[in-house]
């Protein structure tokens, strides 16, 4: 059981709710609009390498996902690629953004029984600003969190930010994510604590060994979000 | 004189450093390469309505301007315009992420003279977070601000929740900026201080009659950083 907890952190994307199986599936759709040229296992390969070249630049979120699609049809069409199929690209970036927001099971009822402790409950995610606080005002959670954190990325020093944004301590932080490598390893390097929920969909790019995790104390892995409530304490108001 | 301030925030395109005039430059080079389909003003207008259009979705910064600059071109050329043009659309937006950062006189002696007092100095800035965060990291006045707010809009609940994340009344919160309709008025109407410092360049959707603030006891209009010490103590410390 762990004490002291101050500040609760939920990631977003398929951790509150589902995200990732919609870029794949736009991967596909910009696969068959290239299946002239390329295979599709050869295609989403490209997109890939392209988009970890821009990642610097364009950091994460619809936009920038959009514009290295661009940037990959013309490198596998050679420029022949038409202009109605670009502007079929910026639409996916446009459905991504329209898309219902499913909210993953056990969250809502995890989120209604922190309400009313004294945790302050925030939500902390990567992706683009205007994106994710939309997702956040869709979803119906909003009223939940204390305020939503958009993290241009999720490595060390981005949580010691956080940290001191919202002035607490390492030992008094929380974060739950699904994905090892942003929500998980930098937050126990940092000495605060980090609940591990896996997700059926994990883009490559967030991909790690779980055998790196179970040296630290304060690691959990839970299955469904309702099981929080034995790691922490409700018991505080 | 201003007493009880404790949060003083300073919006950054125009404010801290140039923006604007980039901005301005890009869309005339774009305009160029549309120069066989249409003449420079109505390419220009035509793509400020792409944009308003886009705004909800898109919101503030580069990647949304070149989606908005893709989607005129198709419009402008009837989906004619070659996949190099495109490309090179592309490519201004990369550009103007890689620009100097050209920090407005009187900024950095004014933030040096802040930095040894009580005042907690932070930015409040739209646009893209990564962004927005790579140019403040550039320009090397990182180390002057507690910390940077990326905000997806600057409209009077968006200010409300920065005061929430900031722990601050709006009695106590001073904001300095060159948009009277972004860093201003809003300000102003939750009770907070306003600071205008114009800039030469505002983009059109930014605009707004400087007459109706003079009515606010909280505003102020100065004409370079340094007349904020007129308005402030510094006696804190």
């Amino acid at each position: 059981m762990l004490a002291n907890i101050k500040v609760i952190a939920f990631d977003a994307d398929d951790t509150l709710w589902v995200n990732e199986p919609y870029y794949r599936e736009t991967e596909y759709k910009f696969a068959e609009l290239l299946s002239e040229y390329i295979s599709e296992k050869e295609c989403i390969d490209k997109l890939f390498k392209v988009e970890m070249q821009n990642l610097k630049l364009y950091g994460y979120g619809a936009k920038g996902f959009v514009l290295s699609m661009i940037e990959t049809a013309f490198q596998i069409s050679d420029y022949k690629i038409s202009g109605k199929s670009i502007e079929q690209i910026i639409n996916f970036g446009k459905e991504l953004n329209n898309k219902i927001i499913d909210i993953l099971p056990g969250v809502k009822d995890l989120l209604s029984k922190l309400k009313n402790t004294d945790y302050k409950i925030i939500t902390a995610t990567k992706g683009d600003l205007l994106d994710q606080e939309r997702k956040l005002k869709k979803s119906g959670l909003a009223p939940f969190f204390h305020h939503i954190e958009v993290m241009s990325n999720k490595k060390e020093d981005d949580y010691l930010k956080l940290l001191k944004r919202c002035d607490v301590k390492p030992e008094n932080f929380l974060m739950i994510g699904n994905s090892l490598m942003s929500d998980i390893l930098p937050v126990l390097k940092i000495g605060s604590n980090a609940v591990f929920v896996p997700f059926h969909t994990t883009w490559i790019h967030e991909e790690a060994d779980e055998n790196e995790f179970v040296k630290y104390d304060n690691y959990y892995k839970i299955k469904n979000p309702a099981e929080i409530l034995n790691i922490i304490n409700l018991s505080k108001k």
